[in-house]
């Protein structure tokens, strides 16, 4: 089995060549300055502890599995070291404020490294996973107390998050929430009912866990205006804050599942529990969006991760396995068969990964890179929180359905040797199956993406997304002689994406299942488009190096390569999708539900 | 978790209203006829044998999985009584020779019970899916002695057999074969080598097992052409016929792998075994044919299968799963919350499970039937030998990729619980991914359909193929006043098939490459064309039913509603294709296999 290797210099070409992370980052007020180099050394830093101490545990981590016995969950073998030394070398605390122990480094940075996390083991990533969303949510909510209590001790490495939504009968509908809270005279309350599927729940990594909880107080509203945010230790805190007795959490099984299986995916139970209300009563879904919204991103990370350690294994295996010879002769004569890497077929698999995990890390780092900006409080604050608002939900659904569909690509690469567990790529398809379900299907985002924003609230923000890129495209057509090709189809594009718009808004006006229909053929079309505009971006810069005699020429030649194959063969998608759009939602809804099985 | 019901209106449809299967059978010669009620009461009896005795075996399979201790195979818990069960019912000899103990009914029959099995329990159905291909290999190669000691065995569900083709180093290619034949002098051989990837190589549930093993006779020439299939018992017969000593074939391990674990996926280590040509020295390869041929078609069966399963449990949960309103307003008043069938996101899912499994069922039965006209020497049998040569690799590839998308749609529509075990849609998703890697992969289906087949030897039989179906489309828009457009797009759609045919064929004369490129796009485009075409024929039944005031009215409106989804959302993927096949192969093969990663 093949190890991860840190893809830097892809990562760099992104932030540096493509998105100008450098001038980014030196353009932050209230930072200290982050350049190139710094940015590199530490990437290629926490690259090294990546590939030395985490990456080696993925292959045993998913074979051993999680223990669950009375009551208390073993994690696999060598993640409790790992863990200690992964907060011990302060990776918790890159992108914290420096006032409770952080490092003060841009919030994109913590995205950026998330994917390299998630490549080197997803299950052991899970158990890191809600802890920027916590401390962002901490951050903006919690009071002076709770935020030097909790999210100083989050910062640090030492406790551990949940973000608890989930109830038994109800995942996407949090309005069916059931969770209660009773007030006490001291101001806290007691927490009460059952959450499921929560990532590290319980766990022996930390000797303490901070659970969000969402939960009813007493008397409140029902629907989703009467939920309300609270703070639940596992261990609650004496008066001088050293951790004290046990709080009523408990966990009440640990979940079978296809994949994620060294992360424990608890079912929790809240006894009384006692909890502290973090901002106001009944606004904790607006608060809890702040983590919802942190653990988006971070899945849309995870969809790069496993297109990158798919490709890498099934690379790998592509130059070194002897099978056939090439359809126009012989490339390996002293050995009885060619690398299957010659079939044009296998590089057609290995192109569509290598295609979406770099098309989508580009469109993540963008992503991401906005966050600094929401965080900046500068003018371009508005334009960036809108930006994130509109792109999440697409970035987060096009990235982990493409994940997907490139983990799956990985297997088929090895033939039946895929489908067997020495060569961990059924294991990074089982890991990447996960993430287009959970932190909202992709159904949920499609629906948000396509009627709460560009039919929304968000459709300057579209425009201006549209605008942006029309831009782009001109230019690029103005100044180059070669693959212009590309740059009038990603115009066309961009074109019939506004006029499907208005079809949509049209029609839905008239009956709102159209919405619903169109939704995420929608949404993968306009994952296409964008993701096409980045290589166009990267193509620009590919062309420039090489016009200048870059010294890797290879590298950039490679990108030109990988370019035109999106564009030939992945952007050609969005005809379907647009076809389908334009049939409309009729032959989805004319049949009854009786009627589908008889 | 919802048991299977088998679609046994589903397969009427398709075998009788659609297919004509009645009149097919009844044109046989040398056989009994076997009428409509005859044929259904017969698919009932399995269907009730394989709900009440094979599917509660399905989850209970999977979780135990096969043990391997000192060179034996214990399969799961009641597997060997289920095993008996379904020889003793006399399942194993439907279609096979009366003089042999066979009960003589059509080829087509096993391989239309075999989807049922495979839904069923496909961990299972492996332990029977390697008979009727070693039943047609003998039956074809095997001289008198032969089919009546092994043939007979296998007939009557005695033994079990294996196909043992694959070695370390050779898959796909088994021109690198190894394992040796030495000639003996009582006219056996002595065989030695290692096979991988033998399915059922060794269990608990017959007393013996007949390996038809391909090796190279000492002094053979190398490549293809030196290669020779014998039949290797797993026990030797003494004098009197009766179960002797064991030969030299052992089981070094079994493989772990993603799914399909109740199936023993075995290492064979053959040993200076006693094996018998079977067949002509040196002509193995053609006589595996048969065997392999076999095998395709029962791995398409399967991916009807897994699309079955999963819709019906999706189907079931989205019809149970209460969760927000539907976008036109509340449904269910007196609930909190809608079923989330009423969302067209969830149809949209269900919809496109359905529509391939009906669409791919319907190939099936079709594909099945040419077996039938094959066995049967009749005027019909080239024109059926060339169909069958023909599409057997599309309708295997095609069948599977889109069961494997059925399966993960079914997963997808569970949200997160249907990441965990509970549900069984994991398994099915696991279970239907082995499909489209064994018996030749997708990218393997895809050049022997294109370059062997189309632009090969049986293009008259394409040619004939594609007038059939442009024959057909042309009577519906004569005879129909609905539902034409669907008519006219497959007609346009035949059309380009044409021209892209001619295109590449065009292309690769200058560069062979630009065949392999293509062959995937290409044979996609061509499945989603000819399943089309079976839902034209469906959508042309169901009108006439309906017009006809047919009792179950509901059923052919469903049919008009699951036709019209698959085109206007599932069709419309050619063009994509059509696209990719046009941009042509100049972006696979320009990056240096050096230059994919830095």
């Amino acid at each position: 089995m093949d190890g991860y290797k840190t893809p830097l210099r892809e990562i760099s070409f992104s932030l540096f060549e493509v998105l100008g992370y450098e001038e980014h980052c030196a353009a932050r007020q209230d930072a200290d300055s982050l350049d190139q180099s710094t940015a590199e050394m530490l990437l290629a830093e926490y690259g090294r502890f990546c590939e030395a101490v985490i990456a080696p545990l993925n292959g045993p981590g998913d074979a051993e599995g999680c223990r669950f016995v009375d009551g208390r969950v073993t994690t696999p073998a060598g993640f409790q070291d790992a863990y200690t030394q992964y907060a011990e070398s302060g990776w918790f605390s890159l992108s914290s404020d420096p006032a409770l122990g952080g490092q003060g480094l841009p919030p994109s940075l913590s995205k950026i490294t998330s994917e390299i996390l998630s490549s080197a083991n997803m299950g052991f990533a899970l158990y890191t996973s809600a802890i920027p969303g916590a401390i962002a949510t901490l951050s903006r909510y919690g009071n002076d107390g709770q935020r030097s209590l909790y999210e100083r001790a989050l910062v640090s490495g030492k406790w551990n998050a949940t973000m608890c939504l989930t109830e038994p009968h109800c995942g996407t509908d949090l309005g069916l929430l059931r969770c209660k809270a009773v007030p006490q005279e001291d101001g806290s309350y007691r927490i009460s009912g059952t959450k499921i599927f929560i990532t590290g729940g319980e766990h022996d990594l930390t000797e303490n866990i901070v659970h969000l909880v969402l939960a009813r107080i007493e008397c409140a509203p029902t629907g989703t205006r009467g939920i309300s945010l609270f703070i639940v230790p596992k261990r609650r805190l004496d008066r001088e804050g050293e951790l004290g007795e046990l709080n009523g959490v408990s966990c009440g099984a640990i979940e079978n599942k296809l994949g994620v299986k060294a992360s424990a995916t608890c079912v929790m139970n809240f006894d009384d529990a006692k909890g502290y209300l973090l901002g106001e009563e009944n606004r904790g879904l607006a608060a809890m969006f702040t983590f919802i919204n942190a653990s988006r991103i971070s899945a849309a990370s995870q969809g790069v991760a496993h297109a990158e350690l798919g490709f890498q294994k099934s690379l790998a295996y592509a130059k070194d396995r002897l099978q056939m010879r090439s359809l126009s002769g012989p490339k390996n004569l002293q050995q009885p068969a060619d690398p299957i890497i010659v079939h044009p077929d296998v590089r057609r698999m290995l192109l569509t990964q290598k295609a979406f995990a770099e098309g989508n890390r580009l469109f993540n780092h963008f992503l991401a890179m906005q966050l600094d900006l929401v965080g900046d409080d500068s003018a371009e604050r508005n334009g960036a929180e809108a930006r994130l608002d509109l792109l999440t939900p697409i970035a987060k659904a096009f990235a982990t359905e493409t994940g997907v569909e490139a983990s799956n690509l990985a297997v088929q690469c090895f033939g039946g040797h895929g489908y067997i567990k020495e060569w961990g790529v059924e294991q990074n398809l089982r890991d990447s199956r996960i993430a287009t379900l959970y932190e909202g299907t992709t159904g949920v985002q499609a629906i948000d993406f396509l009627g709460r924003k560009v039919l929304g609230g968000l459709r300057p923000a579209f425009e201006e997304l549209l605008s942006d890129m029309e831009g782009f495209c001109a230019e690029f057509l103005e100044q180059e002689q070669s693959y212009t090709v590309y740059g009038k189809t990603l115009i066309e594009l961009i074109s019939q994406w506004r006029d499907l718009t208005l079809l949509i808004a049209t029609r839905a006006e008239a009956d709102p299942e159209e919405m619903g229909a169109a939704s995420v053929s929608y949404l993968m079309l306009s994952g296409y488009i964008i993701v096409g505009y980045f290589w166009l971006r990267s193509l620009k810069v590919a062309l420039a190096a090489i016009e200048r005699k870059a010294s890797d020429t290879g590298f950039y030649q490679a990108k030109l390569s990988v370019a035109a194959f999106y564009f030939d063969h992945l952007l050609p998608r969005t005809s379907a999708h647009a076809q389908s759009i334009r049939a409309g939602g009729k032959s989805m809804m004319s049949i009854s539900a009786d009627h589908f099985q008889f």
